[in-house]
């Protein structure tokens, strides 16, 4: 199954559309966990084991990976979560933007040496930029389209023409001349309802990644209404530190579990 | 020093604006190297001692090595410049481009875990997106402008206002907001050189990177004459592939030598 019908099934099989970002500070573990040398990936397995059932996919930021030099545990963390938990598609959360045989060889790292389902990426160079990763028929391609920072704005706001914004364009040219094979997704800030709006207006079906509910603040009713299909999916609504952090214990995946089954509960009171 | 006067000295003491980009395909390896475990730094070990005395920096594209698990090879590579040639500025190709707590963490693994000297990153997520980066007082931040694929003019083309182009907004944002503390440089391809001097026009002083001479096809007295400052400096032009596979044999490195040197003195005619 490709990246977008498996994310179709977990929508359906699982009924959420939670996304669990996996963004692991070693700082913010319980203390059973401190100073042991694979902390990093058993906190994030009991956390992905205590929520799988409840989420429609896993997103790990590779960022918090490679700033300890632990990449190996990104692997052995992406190889469970197929393992233990089939149907759940990883988005690997690494924003790469390149050309050519560069573009080739970021796609090898995310999708043959990690095992990700999809990869998010930057729009910036172009469509040659995003061709090298749409050669893996199976696999998702999620583009930056509309951030949540402050910053978001000092390009994506740009007025390109006739009132159209820079991020509205990039998703019209995604919709109508980059995915060509139906593998594309995009990023929109959840603290923009009113754009999660346009942006759905102007790709039809193409799912979208929506991070910024909980610890970033968006609002989930106003998200999930802006964002959904007219069959209440279409959303991958990422929540990161607000789940991951919630308990401070031994239990904290028992506690994250509890923070994700509400943060389900109350995204789907509005589909 | 910071990034920017090690590199002005370079300019200045070796006397070159080239600088070598390190892209290894062990595919093109020459055949005494092929198979062995530390191949990639090897190669890039060799490319590097033979040019050193030549060049104005290195750019190591990291994902050459993340497509093969080679971080600890980049991590020696880097190592490997720091002490062999000091003065030789180190720049990572990466175009890293987050926000926060995650544009820290890739901070983290640029300046601390490989210990560059700069590195790339990409404009579209805006200046909070670049500040963690410029938390490092003496490192090099290098932003993606305008870029020589064919698709860079999708969005980097597009007219922003009153005949701006997007990539001419990125240079005047960070000629006059974002570079606060003088450590911001450019990215500008050197297939348009009308455009690299429209850049020049906009940032008066500030670096820029230039790549695709060479395999790409630049023109080199073109590029020169178009992006020089008025002291005949201010450029890192980029040349990969022409410089590294120029030949195949045991003396792959003194090959690398003579086009390494025949670039530095085509730029120089043009200083």
């Amino acid at each position: 199954m490709t990246f977008v019908e498996t994310l179709a099934a977990a929508w359906r099989g699982r009924n959420s559309l939670l996304c669990v970002g996996l963004d692991p500070d070693p700082a913010r573990f319980p203390a059973h966990l401190q100073g042991r040398p694979d902390a990093i990936f058993e906190f994030c397995r009991d956390i992905v084991d205590a929520t799988a059932d409840l989420v429609c996919s896993f997103k790990p930021q590779i960022a918090y990976f490679a700033a300890r030099r632990a990449e190996d545990q990104l692997e052995a963390l992406i190889a469970h979560i197929h393992t233990a938990h089939p149907g759940v598609p990883v988005i690997l959360d690494a924003k790469r933007g390149d050309i050519g045989s560069t573009a080739e060889q970021y796609a090898v790292e995310a999708f043959e040496r990690f095992r990700a389902d999809a990869v998010t990426i930057n729009p910036y160079m172009g469509r040659d930029s995003v061709e090298p990763w749409l050669a893996y028929p199976d696999k998702g391609v999620i583009l930056l389209c509309r951030t949540s920072n402050p910053g978001g704005s000092d390009l994506q706001f740009l007025d390109v023409g006739g009132g159209e914004k820079l991020f509205e364009r990039v998703a019209r040219l995604v919709a109508s001349e980059w995915n060509t094979t139906g593998q594309c997704a995009l990023v929109v800030g959840a603290t923009f309802p009113q754009e999660i709006a346009r942006v759905r207006e102007l790709v039809g079906e193409v799912p979208l990644l929506v991070p910024g509910i909980g610890a970033q603040g968006g609002d989930i009713e106003a998200t999930v209404r802006a964002g959904r299909t007219a069959s209440g999916g279409g959303l991958m609504i990422n929540s990161s530190r607000a789940i991951l952090y919630a308990g401070k214990g031994e239990d904290f995946a028992g506690e994250a579990r509890r923070v994700a089954l509400a943060t389900r509960e109350a995204i789907n009171l509005h589909r």
